[in-house]
């Protein structure tokens, strides 16, 4: 039996989504409560890995169990043995073919900046920028991104994938608060190009770059021509669609 | 030379605000700071203590130096030594006769109940109930809290003060996106007793007690009797006036 699972976690306390022998992630601890209720090894295939610090509230998953369990049992046990810092939204059962990673048609992504007083109580979750930005700016340069481009310059040289093709469908910025929140919707996205992205809207709004240095930089396909990466914690994987 | 700072810290990682020997609380990782700064120790007077997991956003304190130093460099030095969970929002300098504790004028916590799927990003500084609550009836409730009334029901046995008479200037409740936030604005407060009220207000939220419970409950002076208190990580102390 296939199942799909919508989870989220806060990004503060593990090593990443990854499984990492013997570090603490969020895959090895779902993986660890299942194979203790499949009484066999199961692997989870997420819809994509997320980087240390990386929050998420609607993540997915799908793996594969020799039983049949009830959905509601199964996403009851699940929470009752994993970490407060991990819950499962909600199980479904798949068709054997369903694939949580190859099939996604769309994900989203938001990245939160506190450009007023440091909040100890929000730095797991929203980047603690705490100067003033320029958002007319960042708000006219973001389109940019939009639509289909190469994004070499706005990803990790880790990311060893040839195509950095990728076509984002849609930025949306809205600030309260003090909370600018950026939220990008994509097929998918390169290691670290949402990061990148927002460091360039962040120097944009800083005024220490022009807003249409992104086409520019886009042009150069050079991955280190972007100028700053934003930090992890700010990011959130906020919905994965199939 | 007698300063007062206005401070934010997130309790999720401290053992309570007040100095325990040997444990990591709030009031210690300020005073080893100050005392660093000063060759000399410093104890500082909070407006109030909070307990363990409670938050707070504009929390105040003062304490003496021996020397004049600018209040722009003394919130530099303390944000660069203390740990990234306090943050010094500000720092004045204040008449050797100011107490911090006892010249409050009032205090206004804010209380945050999660009544929509359980979000573990969150889980630090909003109490994580994750189930519907009859708003309507809680509103109307609350206001029955309000003016002066003996909160001896509403408090912690260890509260051992003998006037347990206090009056509440105002209640608000608002809701936002499964957020439920209860604001209470006083003079001051006995020890438990926002999250005493908060738990009868949640009961009466869940029609297992009528609305007109709180009367009933104020008028038995009975500390046994009010009926739950809610845990401690859904508050912040949000402001204390002068």
């Amino acid at each position: 039996m296939r199942y799909l699972i919508d989870f989220s976690y806060s990004g503060e306390l593990f090593k990443g989504y990854q499984r990492q022998n013997g570090l603490r992630t969020v895959q090895e601890e779902i993986e660890k409560v299942l194979t203790s209720i499949n009484n066999d090894v199961v692997k989870i295939f997420s819809a994509g890995r997320t980087d240390a610090k990386v929050n998420a509230l609607h993540q997915k998953a799908h793996f594969d169990l020799n039983n049949k369990i009830s959905c509601y049992k199964l996403k009851f046990a699940l929470n009752s043995y994993l970490p407060d810092d991990i819950y499962i939204n909600d199980v479904i059962m798949v068709d054997d073919k369903f694939h949580a990673r190859y099939m996604v048609k769309s994900k989203t992504y938001e990245y939160k900046i506190n450009v007023g007083h440091y909040n100890p109580i929000h730095r797991t979750h929203v980047y603690q920028y705490c100067k003033p930005l320029n958002i007319k700016l960042m708000k006219k340069a973001m389109h940019d991104f939009e639509g289909t481009h190469d994004f070499t310059s706005f990803c990790s040289a880790q990311d060893k994938r040839s195509d950095k093709v990728r076509e984002i469908f849609k930025i949306d910025l809205c600030e309260k608060d003090d909370i600018i929140s950026i939220t990008f919707k994509a097929k998918g996205f390169l290691k670290y190009q949402v990061r990148s992205m927002v460091g360039t809207l962040i120097k944009i709004g800083e005024e220490k770059l022009k807003p249409d240095v992104i086409t520019s930089l886009i042009n150069e396909k050079d991955r280190k021509k972007a100028p700053f990466m934003a930090p992890a914690n700010g990011l959130t994987l906020v919905d994965v669609k199939y």
